[in-house]
């Protein structure tokens, strides 16, 4: 594998789409903005599905399916979803082809025309609350706690593979409540689990908090957000939670008898994260040598590469080599052994660091007769040489290890960006460096909006907890009770 | 749970269309054709999706994701290809909505209108083929082992929940192969696999063969099938492997370097199977009293009911009740305790009754002394008294049993529903009377049309194997070699 890799230093964004498509993660498609995700891009992305549903799951939830189209009038019935959402979407307006009447291949049948125009879903608030209407009469029917995994469509101008594209694949879950507290609840709880999910899967610490009106979901009350820091010192939004109050029920008329016998609108919750977490995850901890992969989410664990000249020591190394491959399977780890005979080690161990496998287990005829291997870790690129006593235990530590790594140093690389500014002058140098930028804020739109146009970044959350500090905002000078993260963003 | 479910006898049709909605399986959306699948429904699917994506792992196949949307242009490659799928389509023509001037709600912007319109995906062939074109230079990239879980839409006109619907889920598998040896090889082993699911996780027989070119799938060499028969005489083809030869390879212009370094075309197949099935596996089992669920596919195994006329009751029995669920979960059975206070026990045997779940455990006050439970079996509807001492084992291998039991009761029903005929008006006769019908067929496509507008009947498969028997033609008395299996069909 010939790596040839631009280094995030000379240019982080070539960086990131060299190696998506090198690593064989994603590629652009024939169709403008829609990507192909490749079988091992969507083999992390099934590791992420997996520990996801369970966690869904295991916080009282289930899957079920809604229509891929939402007719175009249910985007008017929100007022301020309408605005966010209907716009840059793919519409289907006819339902057959028909042959060219002069031979020229096949052309869109006139008169094969929807009387309503369908848009496909950019997300199913609307056409999921279309359907609870008929789901929910009485208290006794709440709550609904429903997940979704589905493929959306937003028409984006400028995409990037993972992080912006036209077609994207997701999960929403869509949950019904008797009251606003329940509601809320639930809202928060699922931002506790996609931020358990980020730290302890994909090794990525986040800042939880709520969005300022200005970013706030369309239609929602409050959205509760995630969010990461790359290391270009950008942000990225990595998951939202959206209490909805009840304006959902409200625009498709969703009410229940509640336990005294009174009609009441029912109360909601939204809450997604996408594929464009495997853009989080490449690019917080991916190096200039490729990918870095944390063990619970690499499709590959453990590589064993099989060093050898002739054909007996061939076999010796890969009795050794299929033996501990066994051991280790045992103890629950994936792993591949990797004896193509069209390729050299050098090009093999060269490979899998560039995929991002954890850990590389080397094994030629000297190990063999000393009961050794050579083990390479990815994370840090070093190498011990490891007697095969309790081998698998060895591994399962060092893979853990590595995991707890990988979230240390993206979690003090974090903390080393984030800085507390007091001083306009200070807030835009610090801004122009990357990182989060916590400043005071006067709380409103207009100021947000006026230093999002000066300098590119917008208040990424407001955090949840903490006391109140006084302060002046850095913009406008008026009064601030708190500190409020900003940043440049993804 | 009212049952109020219209009777097999009285009208098959909409004593399925009932069983699907009021099982909380499926219904249909505000989206003509399209339908929502309900919690318990898709808890079915992922049972089916799990059970055969490991199996297309065991088999070496790997997971990937292309694009919803297909460029109109792709479809007129394949010259057969074009006239079997472009049709009925749902075709995306603009990409932006905007407010009405008029303020009318929102219209579709006609300044956002596509330079080529996107037909949204009624099958991969065409844009997975030309993303392989870059994806193989030589034999050594071959094989492609690549399957996709997604969603597909074909504008039918008539629709019917899971049997035919505008859009559905499934997966579809997409090989690329060196030689057509290896391809043909590719799809036969795809077509046991399918057969072995269909009949050892659904618990419904199947016949293996291959479909007269009429039938064949559009762009197709030959296509493979397996057929299933459902309780009121029809066919239902339950899935299909296609070997697609160099059609697609050429309409796409997909070569590779073979071992002897010339340029070749590739070779390839496609096999699919959708959410249709869902619909066999109720239609196969299922009675007047409600759904049958096959024990390996059934989300709930086992429900236990208390039954209890006081607190000190309810608490001696629910003691009894977790202590077995208990066990049954350390044996791997899916198992719910049904202790809603808000229901009377009747209640809940009509309603885990109406669902399917193959077995029902009773506990009252009278068994937690004598140390027994009620066990009552969904497909005989037998209820037996059975002594707690190792009742987790009795219970695995009831539900074992009950997994056989379909199976062959469906094998009978078929088997008694299967008939040779020699002559005209037999086959006539008796395809009003339903079933499979062998007949010896021309071979021509003529004659095979004609026996369609007759008898609104089709050539399901021809078989595989089977020794050559001399007759003639049932309608044409033309010489033929094969008896071949007709059937009216869903």
């Amino acid at each position: 594998m010939a790596k040839d890799l631009t280094t995030r230093k000379d240019n982080y964004s070539q960086w990131y789409n060299e190696l998506v498509t090198k690593a064989d993660l994603a590629e652009n498609s024939a169709v403008r903005g829609c990507m192909v995700i490749k079988p091992y891009g969507y083999a992390i992305w099934e590791s992420m599905q997996n520990a996801l549903d369970k966690m869904f799951k295991e916080t009282g939830h289930v899957n079920a399916y809604f229509p891929l189209f939402i007719p175009k009038s249910f985007f008017s019935r929100e007022a301020s979803h309408v605005e966010g959402f209907a716009k840059e979407c793919a519409v289907v307006t006819h339902y057959r082809l028909k042959n060219d009447p002069e031979g020229k291949g096949i052309v869109v049948d006139e008169n094969a025309k929807l009387e309503e125009e369908l848009i496909v879903r950019p997300t199913s608030e609307t056409i999921i609350w279309d359907t609870y209407r008929n789901w929910i009469q009485s208290y006794r029917d709440l709550p609904l706690l429903i997940n979704q995994w589905a493929n959306v469509v937003r028409w984006e101008m400028r995409t990037r593979l993972f992080l912006r594209t036209a077609e994207f694949l997701w999960q929403e879950g869509h949950t019904a409540h008797a009251t606003q507290q329940e509601a809320l609840a639930e809202a928060e709880q699922m931002l506790r689990v996609y931020a358990d999910f980020v730290e302890n899967w994909m090794a990525v610490p986040v800042f939880r908090g709520i969005k300022s009106p200005n970013e706030r979901f369309a239609g929602a009350v409050e959205t509760f957000c995630i969010e990461a820091l790359m290391q270009d010192g950008k942000a990225l939004q990595a998951g939202t939670s959206h209490f909805l109050g009840q304006n959902f029920a409200k625009a498709f008329d969703v009410k229940f008898l509640n336990k005294e016998n009174k009609l009441e609108y029912v109360w909601a919750t939204s809450w997604g994260v996408s594929t464009r977490l495997m853009g989080a995850l490449i690019m917080s901890h991916s190096d200039d040598e490729g990918l870095v992969l944390p063990p619970k989410l690499a499709p590959i664990q453990v590589v064993i590469v099989p060093i050898y000249k002739n054909q007996e020591q061939f076999d010796a190394v890969s009795e050794k080599a299929l033996e501990i491959k066994k051991q280790l399977q045992i103890k629950g780890i994936r792993v591949k052994y990797d004896d193509r005979d069209t390729q050299k080690p050098g090009f093999k161990f060269n490979e899998w660091e560039f995929k991002g496998v954890p850990v590389r287990i080397a094994i030629g005829p000297r190990d063999v007769e000393n009961d050794t291997v050579e083990v390479a870790r990815r994370d840090t690129l070093e190498k011990d040489v490891l007697h095969i006593n309790d081998l698998s235990v060895k591994i399962d530590n060092l893979l853990e290890k590595i995991q707890s790594n990988l979230f240390q140093k993206a979690l003090d690389f974090r903390n080393e960006n984030t800085y507390k500014v007091d001083s306009w002058d200070e807030f835009q140098k610090q801004i122009e460096k990357g990182g989060f930028v916590m400043a005071h804020w006067d709380g409103t739109s207009e100021t947000e909006q006026k230093i999002k146009e000066e300098t590119k970044a917008t208040i990424r959350f407001i955090p949840i907890e903490g006391e109140k500090e006084h302060g002046r905002c850095v913009y406008s000078g008026k009064p601030s009770e708190k500190y409020v993260y900003f940043a440049r963003s993804y």
